[in-house]
């Protein structure tokens, strides 16, 4: 029996779609071959989101071939057949000789494949920000007569305006980011170790909402008094107390897609500065979402919501906001003032007002949104509240 | 109120000791400053296990001073300040400006740090295979009168070997592993998702075993029938059917430190080639456990694990295990013939025995072991068995 295709999250016309706006971007930029490394960028242009980007991985698109190659471990090649639409003469894999050893390695492999391929005196585009430095060699001395030019972001770029059919996977991770808040603002008490909420939540992550699983989990942060200044612990061993305040920040995944949200809750009632800032900060969400229509740039938004915010007497230093979409955060637009990016239907946010103002104090909210002609439109259906428990 | 220390998983006398180890190697090689960017070297060193690494940061260990000095995004410092075992004066936050900029990042705060701690002519140790191209470019021309010096694996190599403090944790997050895998024989049957067997055993990988809550989740994989060739898939929206078979692999996590764990189940009876497959794997683990002690090599495990298995009619293509503690894989010791790392005690490997045959057959199984002088004693205290369900 050899490996059957899984259910397809999106239609063959879909990855055809994505591929053709590639192919005609490396052709306005004179490339003739498109190494597409990042594993949120060969997910999207494939469908595979199986865990194998440790060890080196690279999808190969051509303007003279439909679909593209993979080229992977040889041990990840079942689930390349499996999980991407492409045929499976299109998945190739490299062998186990070429893991932990310090010669040659699962690059060359790929080099090799680029040169037989006849480019080797071509144009190659490398996403080389996020290649290693000794790959990056790699391809100067192994590749030399080609002409090697860097295509970072450039499918990022492309990745950053949605299809309906991509919002409507996003909206279903929503839902679920949605079910993990109320998971949360139902297991959260005093005496409960946060360990043990987290294990609810993230479980409540898995099983999914709607009769949608979660297919992964991606980042979780639970921040919990006196740790609210900080933004990136998983969660301790400690336990919940009366007066507790928790900083939630997680998403629901569907299909390697996120929608990430954060709310901030409290165990009885918020402190007096905590829920002014709240209102800070919920005032400058809605400013923000009312700026963020077609046509506006990034730097409106978050213009929006810096004045907002000022007019309750607070800053946040950090910008208020990221492109997101698979595997959360794209590293293209940020709505920070000066980010001169227009707003186009179907480009998603991270509206991310998370605010760490000093050592005692930081609150989170956040909503994840898409633009429309009348604003952005969030898909939680969450309330904008301060939860208090 | 400034932020308090957490609770800390070592003394600070199991930091010194561990940054005596690096300053010595420093010194054999002649580096008067070590930059060190790896996550799991940075926790290794100060306790840090927040998840800033999506950004740029660096931990810096001079000679010259007893504590490194670490420097973060500024929104990151907190957590550092709670986290580490060094004085709040040794965390630096670099400015949200040098976030999502393309003129300057947070690694120019670091190359500034050091040219003004006096480096700018010194020689500079870099963990360049995992800096990013444009990176270690940014190195050469901004501290372009230092000497840059390789120095990848350096801190990794050293971490290989653990204290007895270590070995403690480590036994922790194999209690974890242990009890998610028996959560997984109670919860996997006919009709369930595996998005749902899977939420159950996350769930209690977070809440832990023996009152130690997990700390974190690190990669979780369930291949269940028809996807058994793979490896690196989360789960599905499947459901189990009699007849399936699931391969499973994860970790509790405890401060950082994992200890891998797979097991293959079934249910109801497993076909005859899997049962025989599985007798020559465990024949193949009871030999290597046997070969790995203080003094043989990685490779003798690996050629008393390939020779047992031959007898039993298999072959394995993919090494047999590597060195494994903080965030899973250390990318130094192979379990593969060859590689004549030698073996002292308290090293500590994953005996990773999975072994994806074709596209119809892929069996697994591991255990996380110490080396000791009469051979490798596994963390885990499940039975050997093929969990006939």
């Amino acid at each position: 029996m050899t490996m059957p295709k899984s259910a397809q999250p999106f239609p063959r016309s879909e990855y055809l779609r994505r591929l053709a706006a590639v192919k005609s971007e490396m052709e306005k930029r004179e490339i003739d071959v498109l190494l597409v490394t990042t594993p949120a960028n060969i997910a999207y242009l494939s469908g595979y989101t199986s865990k194998s980007g440790y060890v080196p991985q690279g999808l190969v698109v051509s303007s003279k071939d439909e679909e593209p190659t993979f080229i992977t471990r040889r041990m990840d090649a079942p689930a390349a057949i499996h999980q991407m639409f492409i045929d499976r003469s299109h998945v190739i894999g490299y062998p186990e000789a070429l893991i932990a050893n310090p010669d040659r390695d699962g690059y060359d492999a790929i080099i090799d494949f680029i040169v037989d391929q006849g480019f080797g005196r071509k144009s190659i585009g490398l996403e080389r920000k996020f290649l290693p430095a000794l790959t990056a060699e790699k391809f100067k001395s192994r590749a030399a007569d080609a002409k090697l030019v860097d295509c970072t972001n450039a499918v990022t770029w492309i990745r950053g305006l949605k299809s309906d059919l991509e919002i409507g996977i996003m909206r279903e991770a929503a839902a679920i980011s949605d079910a993990g808040m109320l998971k949360a603002k139902e297991v959260i008490r005093p005496g409960t170790r946060e360990a043990d909420a987290s294990a609810e939540i993230i479980a409540t992550l898995a099983r999914g909402a709607n009769g949608k699983p979660g297919t992964d989990l991606a980042s979780f942060f639970l921040c919990a008094t006196p740790r609210t200044s900080t933004c990136h612990i998983r969660w301790t061993e400690d336990t919940f107390q009366q007066g507790s305040q928790i900083n939630l920040e997680f998403s629901g995944v569907r299909h390697g897609y996120t929608s990430p949200l954060m709310r901030t809750m409290s165990i009885g009632k918020p402190a007096d500065h905590l829920r002014r800032l709240h209102e800070g900060e919920v005032a400058g969400l809605e400013a923000a979402l009312a700026a963020a229509k077609t046509g506006s740039t990034c730097s409106d938004v978050a213009t929006a919501f810096n004045t907002t915010l000022r007019k309750h007497g607070f800053e946040k230093e950090s910008r208020c906001g990221y492109a997101v979409g698979i595997d959360w955060t794209e590293p293209t637009a940020s709505l920070k003032e000066g980010d001169m990016t227009v707003l186009r239907p179907n480009m998603t946010f991270h509206l991310m007002l998370g605010n760490w103002i000093n050592e005692d104090l930081g609150y989170v909210i956040s909503e994840t949104f898409r633009v429309t002609n009348a604003g952005g439109e969030p898909f939680t259906k969450l309330p904008r509240e301060l939860f208090e428990l």
